[in-house]
């Protein structure tokens, strides 16, 4: 049985997003599953002494056009949302508890949250935006919410950012194969040389 | 006749100079000519706020590895030189003055400065680095010497590098093709996707 990948996003990163939509299909052409691990990349940039993208003077502008032409270049549909970016952690959070009870409709959550952000501008930094989402998969809203309060669920996913950050994640998509790490949706053609190869 | 391909560098750039083993042959393919366009990064890095990728904090060490694998995957030779980066406007002043004289040796010029660099470990910065290694390619060294003193060139170069910032260029490897801009050796994919559907 060959590990598992680990991914590493952001629910608010544009590049996060689009690989969530291919990392899935890519790592099971080589019998390989994936560990989904949502991050904060507000603690990372605190560490890597990092600013939202679309704020880099310059390099801003360049981001945008990046986001939609990357986009089109793997088939993803895709918005700039507004605001942009939002704080992720309720999404993260609601993650984190579906993840215990049922992987299945998590992995189905995440990729709900992230569609509802990136082609419905739907602001998934509010609660009750989070448990919307959640809701129209069948999930049971006030479960949800009761769990979203909770200090233990807070206090899990804090430790798991430490323990990323801890683990050299440095930005969103973030990716563990095998040992090796790799940074970017552009890094997706790597990732599949080094499963293809078992490393090169 | 289609546009050329306009190609910005600094020549103590690892993806520079993976791009600059790639990007004519692509170019051809397509029916394109690529005009090459040595730029400085510290210039550009006073205007994006930016520093050299091996001094940010905890990308860098991952930098490091993203070097040498996407040299690899792109099957070109490579060795992070020492020291890194270095100081590249003598290896570009004398670019621009054989540009003139004959672009095919400057051009040829260029591949050499940048092997010599991130193959051979030679300090570049060095004039007398950069004069050898014209010198290798039948270049009148004590020409270019004279060239590389006078100050029409400096001021020539330096008037060069402030166009392509206003011109956009954040990075190293820059594209622009008919109008589009693509940071990064890994946006050759979609250059070359761009070349193929006319855009995208």
């Amino acid at each position: 049985m060959k590990a598992p990948i680990d991914f590493y996003f952001d629910f608010s990163s544009p590049y996060g997003y689009l690989a969530s939509e291919k990392i899935d299909e890519l790592a099971a052409r080589y019998g390989r599953t994936v560990n989904w691990h949502p991050v904060l990349l507000g603690a990372i940039f605190k560490v890597t002494n990092a600013v939202p993208l679309v704020q880099l003077p310059v390099k801003g502008q360049y981001y945008v056009r990046d986001f939609a032409r990357s986009a089109r270049f793997l088939g993803v549909p895709f918005r700039l949302p507004d605001p942009f970016p939002v704080a992720t952690q309720n999404a993260a959070r609601a993650f984190l508890w579906l993840q215990d009870r049922d992987p299945a409709q998590a992995r189905e959550f995440a990729h709900a949250c992230f569609r509802a952000y990136f082609v419905d501008n739907v602001n998934i930094s509010e609660p009750e935006q989070v448990l919307a989402v959640a809701e129209r998969l069948g999930i049971d809203r006030a479960a949800l919410a009761a769990a979203l309060a909770e200090p233990q669920l807070k206090e899990r996913f804090r430790a798991l950012n430490e323990a990323a950050i801890a683990r050299g994640v440095c930005g969103s998509p973030y990716f563990i194969v095998d040992g090796e790490p790799f940074w970017g949706a552009d890094r997706l053609p790597q990732v599949e040389k080094w499963l293809q190869t078992g490393g090169f």
